[in-house]
């Protein structure tokens, strides 16, 4: 098993993890892009562009992702899968939204390829952790401004709550991926710890898709609550000072009907 | 000015602000490339990759890294030229190891360019922050031993010593970049916060070069100080319950010299 960049083609009988970063094609590294021309089978999830799928000429595509239909595809099925297909002498790529390490349970999956005795290799990809902020103007760190970022899941209370709970009011940018459900409690949890309530915010739907919006705002209008359309879509949420430099960088135009917290929706990422 | 990734070429009198990612060229984005083909003009910093750089066949290469003879390029120097080039017609590519807006002062830039009046674009890159424990088998966040993760500098107290006295022990993965110079009072500040002293962690030489290094340790052993050959070498320090992982994904192997707190090595990333 190996963790390493080899310079050669996929070989039978091996996994690649492989990160696709956060939407357009453009954003997949050139090893990602290789490794799918590779691959005899890929095993993809929710939210693939179809052109990045294009790009597996010569594979049978398979999606597992976690909304196929009623019934969720089980991670335990998933990792059997992978194995199967490598034990049948494969070249198996696992394509994941982002990066596989990062909320991916990428980790599970090499895991279970390791414990199966299944050669395999990890591509990194471009997430949205940072890339979502980065795509609207946002860095999440900034000389004077912020030096360092935290990264937390807004699925669930037990998974965020005591680390927001801890780190010091104002201190760090927070991000929040798949926060879209919960950012109500969530900013409310910030300014009781103490976050001033007008600290800046910015709700990202879509990353780098075609369907890209953002949303900038203030601790407060989170709390009080936005009228999006579509909690469930993918999105992250950014809270720190850093928010405030899109408004040096991009233009901003009024846009109607995002959310009544703020009418200013800036465009990006829209191709 | 825009920050959309359109699908035309880079245009004359813009600017590309584009991140390298971690070292190996393979974990380029595919616009990284294309827009290094399509540059006038690129200005790169330490670290990049010769093969990277010769993507820009067209381009005449600045070297404006830091460590640039005896005298650093001041921030404010790239920064006029940048923007002198782009007044010329030039299309500029900005080169950054990792992600521009992760540590890279591409806010800065981008800052500069907006107030110029320049056009320019973004495009993200692999960090190191995810990166490079990534390849060395080492999630930054796994379904219940990590919801979370940490970025903050290494460089100085003050940036990250609020920050990391602040969140609740062990309850995120903290990833410290540039920090192999501060590790024993980064490690004992931890300590003292009531992390537990045995929490792994691992030492990221490299990143994703052909010199990559990585050692796993505790932070006990990190507090007593490690016999590092060369602490001004580009590090990465992730600490956390996630660094046990690897011993699970990587075979590992004795080798001699590396640091005395532990004698296991783990080879990975070379090529």
């Amino acid at each position: 098993m190996s963790l390493r960049l080899n310079d050669g083609p996929l070989q039978p009988g091996t996994v690649a993890l492989v990160g696709a970063g956060p939407g357009d094609p453009e954003l997949l590294t050139r090893r990602a892009a290789r490794r799918l021309a590779e691959a005899d089978l890929v095993l993809y999830d929710a939210l693939i562009d179809p052109d990045v799928l294009d790009l597996a000429r010569r594979a049978r595509r398979v999606y597992v992702g976690k909304r196929a239909g009623r019934h969720a595809v089980s991670q335990d099925f998933i990792n059997r899968l992978l194995i199967r297909a490598a034990r049948r002498g494969q070249r198996v790529v696992r394509l994941k939204g982002g990066d596989p390490f990062v909320f991916g349970r990428g980790g599970e999956e090499a895991l279970a390829l390791a414990n199966a005795g299944i050669a395999f290799e990890i591509v990194p990809g471009i997430s949205s952790a940072i890339a979502a902020a980065e795509l609207a103007g946002i860095p999440v760190t900034h000389r004077s401004i912020s030096t360092g970022f935290l990264v937390v899941s807004g699925h669930a209370e037990e998974a965020y709550g005591p680390i927001l709970r801890s780190v010091a009011p104002n201190s760090v940018t927070v991000v929040v991926m798949m926060g879209l459900g919960r950012m109500q409690s969530i900013a409310s949890l910030l300014v009781e710890r103490g976050w001033n309530a007008l600290t800046p915010a910015a709700v990202l739907l879509g990353a780098a898709t075609e369907s890209a919006e953002s949303l900038t705002v203030t601790l407060r209008d989170l709390q009080r609550g936005l009228d999006l359309e579509d909690t469930a879509r993918p999105g992250t949420v950014v809270v720190g000072e850093v928010v405030g430099i899109r408004e040096g960088l991009v233009p901003s135009y009024e846009a109607p009907g995002v959310g009544r917290a703020s009418r200013t929706v800036y465009a990006h990422g829209s191709r």
